[in-house]
């Protein structure tokens, strides 16, 4: 078991810290080895994502990830700011499914912005697509050209896949719906974009092997509203890389708490980077507040999905579910009543439930 | 005042009618005429936007729209569908500038799944670019190509804006936010698309000349967040045809109640085309239950953007405001202790309250 973590900015170290202390305490016999990535690489070397950490990276079974970003690199010109690594690292190892889940704990039921009854016991998956769509395809750029003899610019980006592509996501979203209720919503704009339309008749074709799940199909303005009316109707929902993007954290945030969220983003051989949802925080970075739970769950993701160790999973998955019973709480999620800790206090909690 | 009627499928010729019937009783000295579109244009003539409706159209000072579209025309190629109707006459007319109000009325606030504290009071502007983006960009398609001997589909779509495309929606918007709280939220995807890095630009140097405006930027992913986290940290936003799309459609729904949100989308000589924010509503079509007002708002909206008589508008306006006050409810919004009406006494409670 090779695990290549990559703190990253902001908070992504102490979160990171804690995830490490975790994975040790359960005794796998792995080994763990360390780069950089995002704007710390930029710092280093000039590079998101430098030749070290690529090595690394692609030797290694997964990655864990921590956060990257941050307003000091901003001014940046576009190839050295710190999602280019994100996006570079996605598309070098063929992350191309990326695992949301947006769960609500019943002991967080209070963090959402919805009223109770609309989200109490939330379980969607969202399979996003990763390495495809207008995130990848050319041509791309903005261009000045002569108009009527004045200087205009034009940006272009092109929305791109092809029916391989659109079936090997749908096929993991399939199988992801087997195991839980039979049911997959696929999100399209098939009645305004030609890519889309592929897409859903690729999603109608694979249907014909999972005849256990039903298929449903829903337009994406729609499921962007259907998730704010009543996000429990869905169970599974699988689209492409921009609108997986867009509703991925509209969901996530559905739940109030998306410093509980970890992510999975997997190639075909379920080696796989974890991550968890939410960003860098650069507002509380260095400050020992931040919420490593997300992290630690993105760890306990990574020996399901990657290492197949659905024991040691569940051990801290339940340790986490412990913790949260127990009333302890990071600030994000901390509530009247409950038992305010930073970073590292969490991260001793979780190692006492084990 | 020389008006277009366009009723169009599903729900639409019933809550047209009310609205007409507000416009009558105002006594404006204007005419009104009817032309088909969408679904009901399709069976007719062949053409969901056919040639009559876009001379009356053309010669319209504004367009007043139902709604359009059904199940029973999803099978027809996609040159045939009903909204092909819509995306064509929004381009002919050249309506770059859809606006759509999220506005949740006091006495309708139990209706939104979220806390009422978080929506309470609610009033947000989305100004959406409407003819341009990926809606149009060129080329687009479904192509069957040779790969490695196998036969493989390829769908593709164009994102697409110039920066003077861009600059005319964001004077729309800073001279709505001008108006209102002086406040400007331009959301893109800079990070990821150049065509909103070209935006984020343009956006910053049309800036200059809205001294009395305070611009800020958000990410279209991190927008979708916030504006289930806290809604009304915002006050007019302005974004793409395509994340307008969604973000409409979600801050619509935010409200509870998407049957009482009207939109206008206005050419560069504030000639525009109204309608309501909800579709058709098939499944409901020709019962009299559906809920007129957001067809009702619509027309006012019609006064006050293409006619300037801000009078009349706020003569509909507040007979909405009365007729809630009074506990009129349609179904869509109904709850215990309110009264409930059909279409065409909702119509008739409007009228009384004019
Ligand atoms: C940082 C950015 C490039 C990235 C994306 O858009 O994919 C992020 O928003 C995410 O969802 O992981
Ligand atoms: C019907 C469809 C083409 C249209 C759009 O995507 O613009 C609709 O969703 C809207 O928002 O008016």
């Amino acid at each position: 078991m090779k695990i290549c973590l990559l703190p990253g900015d902001g908070i992504g170290p102490e979160i990171m810290a804690e995830a490490v202390r975790v994975l040790r305490a359960l005794d796998l016999d792995c080994t763990m080895e360390e780069a950089l990535l995002g704007g710390g690489a930029v710092d280093a070397t000039g590079d998101p994502y430098p030749e070290a950490t690529q090595r690394l990276a692609q030797a290694a079974d997964a990655v864990l990830l921590g956060a990257v970003g941050g307003p000091q690199w901003d001014a940046l010109p576009r190839a050295l700011r710190p999602e280019r690594g994100l996006l570079a690292i996605r598309q070098q190892l063929g992350l191309f499914a990326n695992l949301r889940p947006a769960i609500l704990y019943p002991e967080l039921a209070n963090a959402s912005t919805l009223k109770s009854e609309v989200v109490a016991g939330l379980d969607i998956l969202i399979v996003r697509e990763l390495t495809g769509d207008i995130y990848f395809g050319q041509p791309r750029g903005i261009e000045t050209r002569d108009v009527d003899g004045r200087q205009e610019r034009f940006g272009f980006n092109t929305m791109h896949y092809s029916e391989s592509e659109i079936r090997r996501i749908l096929r993991v979203a399939f199988e992801a719906a087997r195991k839980r209720s039979g049911r997959l919503c696929s999100v399209d704009k098939m009645n305004v974009l030609e890519t889309t339309q592929l897409w859903r008749d690729v999603a109608i074709e694979t249907a014909a092997d999972y005849p256990d799940v039903v298929l449903s199909h829903m337009l994406v303005d729609n499921a962007a509203m259907q998730l704010v009316r009543n996000p429990k109707q869905f169970d599974v929902i699988v689209t492409g890389n921009m609108f997986g993007d867009i509703l991925s954290d509209e969901a996530a945030m559905l739940t109030g708490s998306i410093g509980m969220l970890p992510s999975a983003s997997l190639d075909a051989n379920n080696k796989g980077m974890y991550e968890p949802c939410h960003g860098s925080a650069p507002d509380i970075a260095g400050q020992g507040i931040a919420n490593p739970l997300a992290t630690i769950l993105s760890a306990a993701m990574m020996l399901r999905y990657t290492f197949a160790r659905h024991d040691a999973a569940q051990r801290i998955e339940n340790a986490v579910k412990k913790v949260l019973g127990q009333g302890y709480r990071t600030a994000d999620i901390h509530e009247p009543g409950m038992r305010q800790v930073g970073t590292r206090e969490m991260g001793d909690a979780v190692l006492a439930a084990l």
